[in-house]
């Protein structure tokens, strides 16, 4: 890997147009997402701003993905505020150092990971349970975004709490800000549903409709904010706005370490959901254009966004999956889009930060709800109830774990899902008793075919890898079967679906086969793969088992055959 | 399940001398294992001798097991010692009253978990973490009973520390008691080692020459308590003695439920290793008599056995291994033999505590010692690393975690081992590109073997079932393969490895058809198994894959050279 990323060694004029128009829409919707997303992590406007340039440059030089649109995205905004909040007074001086510092954890993180090729971390999280956790996050969010529409003050520790204290407010509600907020919510929700289509009827193309549709939330800032500060609502009506926004560049500065232990945790988990949702975005649209992504690499480019983010005082970032795909469908080539992004969004810090100031909390509360409301996912719900109980109790379970408990629990609840359900699942492998298809070399279970059997032969095919979740289930089916039919001389195992023994099943088999050998019973395997077979052979068990261990189930069921015509079972 | 239990209903005569052989040699062992393992959990002698009566009969009436020999373990009991000293001063109330909610919760979850049918929660621990832990635990215990062989007080957070302390407290070791301290362990270990063998030599036959070498602990307390009584070496010699004992049956009393939030994790940790131990221990002994052990009745007796032992007084139980392997060998047939060894323990409570005042502290500790130092098992490392390093890492690890960090770390590291080794391997499945074995209809791997390959078809094996730790990977080989050979017109997956598509795989198979369909790629499958057709059918992929779902790999090639006769590729 070069220092020179290969995009960019190989720039050609011909991409040039795509990335800066990709580069100028992303830009209009990363300001007022940006500054909502820096709202919803109780931290001020500006640093959502920072956290817009230099990681999205910072990605651009080691990142895999080509579209991939980095910077403050909700569900890590969500995190951040709920890891921050039991540590400093949201808002705080020490609240937004502890946010700096959660960024450089994060970042370190990932970069770490990507340095140990531990890509594979992300395999820990099973879709449903992203489903559920993305679901839940987007309740709690837009929930706890409803008392900037009503300009009241109302917080608690879960939705219903919050539901609470905001009936209770709802008599010191102001009464513009509810109409600013109002109107702000149904021109987004209706621009979102709508504006492509009736463009399009005007004779806007297809994809320029559906662009500009993604532009409302900007018209809505800047037709808010005008109306504010021509009435000035703001000491007028109490509308509460963003205010002052420091002009200039981040300082770029060395993050404080303090209150690392506390962050451990929550770095970790923002950085595996990051990581997670970053990969999935940038693999579907690679897919897309038949490139490849580098987990590894999107490691490494997003824990050097996320350090860079620390550096430039920002907060954690992640890959989005609103301006990815905007990013993508805008032409965007190559990761330049992002580059152009990060130069337009510096100018608008460098001059422009005056232009906010009377923008509304309450239209940045109503974009962040319009934009989380497209997250509630019920048709995964829906297809994973119809496909798989199991996977669709995981996704429930960890929805309901989040608005109930929180991001952190919830999320831990659906790792612990996920892998529950693996280990559930593998702990309980088809096991079918076989038999032989009459006038065939082909097995089959007894239960389903009508199939011939040998006397005193148990043949058993076991449909799943023999590990630690699984051994000893298997053994409990094998001397059920035995005190079922004492009569029994030998145990075949039909391996074809084993792919791997452990050495906890080893041991069970070794353990199983002294036992059965001290009854009399032989023990025997068929259509052991191959790298099953390398590992077996050196083992007590596998020189034990010699001359026991039959290529195909044909084999072992003559031989059990002859031994039955030459010695004769006792009735 | 009547309220008598089957082995009561049925009792024959001719079991009655085996049962009450076993009783009362379990009972000659188990005296000084109560106390040794009370002193090893913090607790008063007397809680040890509790902890053996009430708990055995609680199991007799609802365990599974015929010769499980339940009561205080060394593990549970260090356990036991690491969840309370964080909490309070070790032997105070407060400790003791810890202690007796700690069994009635670990109790009340192993009750719990039975009624709820989760007898395969034990499966989350495979067979390298436990025997990892188990001999990370005999070190910590081993080293922790220095300081009573010395006479001195030393202690510290992990072996390092508790050495260093030794270290320094060595020249206020106490001669009389380093003297009894030695001898007994010298005499323990040689009886151990030697005395089964000696007295086989002189004519005793080898099963009774062996349970007679398991009663040396007893006779090393009856003749040093006699000692120390004799010469007063308790008052002249400053040799450390249990004191007085409290005669009496334990009163039987509801346990408080004070600190029951602390005690959540470690009670469930207690009932999680106690109960993945009992039920191996059971198991193997059962199988040598072809009775079968029901796990999720041990998971009842065992919880009964716990809540009993709150009830009395008395600490977490659990089956242990040494005291179950001798009631075997000495001959019981049913649980009876432990409500003798239930009765015989109360006579000597009810009694004869006196006995133990002169008792050395330094005794017990070399009972402990010997004892759990069978308990490291080098063994089971040497053969995990001949057969599989990722499972030798894992026993490593959580041994060393053990001895560095303690039990709830250490176990706790295990458990996230266990599963980040079936997480990882599975999330690396083996995946064959195959051929055709010329002249057959027997498809092999390219690399392995001389085959034949159908120009554009790309045909894949995956020897796992796919599902959320590998269904990404899966993508990318076949994105990879794809990259390398651009004239690809076909993907043909077979999956006669695969017992499981769940609903993260289904995602990625769905979203991977789309993409190729839209690069004029056919993905096809062969050798689906009927429990995956069954579920995939009714899906859009299922149905999208209608017609390219092929019985077996043949047909898919066959099909494949037809097109290719029918429309060469364009080169």
């Amino acid at each position: 890997m070069s220092a020179i990323p290969h995009w960019l060694r190989n720039y050609r004029r011909s991409a040039l147009a795509g990335d800066a128009t990709a580069g100028v829409i992303v830009t209009v919707m990363l300001i007022p997402q940006s500054l909502a997303y820096a709202l919803l992590a109780g931290l001020p406007p500006e640093m959502g701003l920072y956290a817009s340039i230099l990681p999205i440059v910072a990605y651009a030089l080691l990142g895999s993905s080509m579209t991939l649109a980095v910077g403050p995205v909700a569900v890590a905004s969500l995190m951040t505020a709920s890891a921050l909040q039991p540590l400093a007074a949201t808002g705080s001086a020490q609240y937004i150092s502890l946010a700096i510092t959660l960024s450089l954890l994060s970042g370190g993180m990932l970069a770490l990971f990507g340095l140990l090729r531990l890509g594979f971390l992300a395999h820990f999280l099973s879709h449903p349970v992203i489903s559920g956790f993305i679901s839940g996050s987007a309740v709690l969010i837009a929930v706890g975004q409803f008392k900037h529409l009503l300009g009241v003050q109302a917080g608690g520790h879960n939705v219903l709490e919050t539901l609470a204290a905001l009936a209770h407010a709802l008599p010191d509600a102001k009464s513009v800000t509810v109409m600013i907020g109002a109107s702000s919510l149904v021109f987004l929700w209706a621009a979102r549903k709508y504006l492509a289509r009736a463009l399009m009827r005007l004779g806007v193309p297809a994809k320029a409709a559906d662009l500009m549709g993604k532009l409302s939330p900007m018209l809505a800032v800047i037709v808010s904010t005008t109306v504010v500060a021509i009435w000035r609502l703001d000491t007028t009506a109490g509308v509460s706005v963003v205010g002052a926004v420091p002009k200039g560049l981040p300082a770029v500065g060395v993050p404080s370490l303090q209150g690392v232990g506390a962050l451990l945790l929550p770095a970790l988990l923002i950085s595996l959901v990051g990581f997670v949702e970053s990969v999935s975005v940038a693999q579907s649209l690679a897919l897309k254009r038949q490139q490849r992504i580098d987990p590894n690499r999107e490691l490494l480019g997003l824990g050097a966004a996320n350090v860079a983010s620390a550096f430039s005082g920002g907060f954690p970032v992640t890959g989005g999956f609103a301006r990815s795909v905007v990013n993508f469908a805008a032409g965007a080539n190559t990761p330049l889009a992002g580059v152009i992004s990060a130069v337009l969004m510096g100018a608008v810090i460098a001059a422009l930060t005056g232009l906010f100031h009377y923008l509304p909390h309450a239209v940045l509360a109503a974009t962040i709800i319009v934009a989380v409301s497209s997250l509630i996912d019920f048709e995964t719900l829906h297809e994973a109830w119809q496909y798989d109980k199991a996977d669709a109790a995981s996704l429930l379970a960890t929805g309901v774990g989040v608005v109930a408990f929180g991001v952190e629990v919830g999320i831990l609840m659906g790792v612990a899902l996920s892998l529950g359900t693996l280990v559930w699942r593998s702990s309980h492998p088809h096991i079918a008793v076989v038999g032989r298809v009459p006038g065939t070399e082909h097995f089959r279970n007894v239960d389903r075919h009508a199939v011939d059997t040998e006397p005193g032969l148990i043949a058993l095919r076991v449909d799943e890898s023999l590990y630690f979740a699984n051994a000893s289930v298997l053994q409990d089916r094998i001397e059920a079967l035995l005190a079922a039919q004492p009569d029994t001389r030998e145990v075949l195992l039909v391996c074809s679906a084993v792919n791997l023994i452990d050495a906890t099943a080893l041991g069970v088999l070794t353990a199983m086969e002294s036992s059965l050998r001290e009854r009399g019973i032989a023990f025997v395997l068929s259509e052991v793969k191959g790298p099953v077979m390398d590992r077996l052979e050196a083992t007590p068990l596998g020189m034990r088992l010699k001359g026991g261990i039959f290529l195909s189930t044909h084999e072992a069921f003559a031989q059990a055959r002859r031994r039955n015509q030459e010695t004769p079972a006792v009735p």
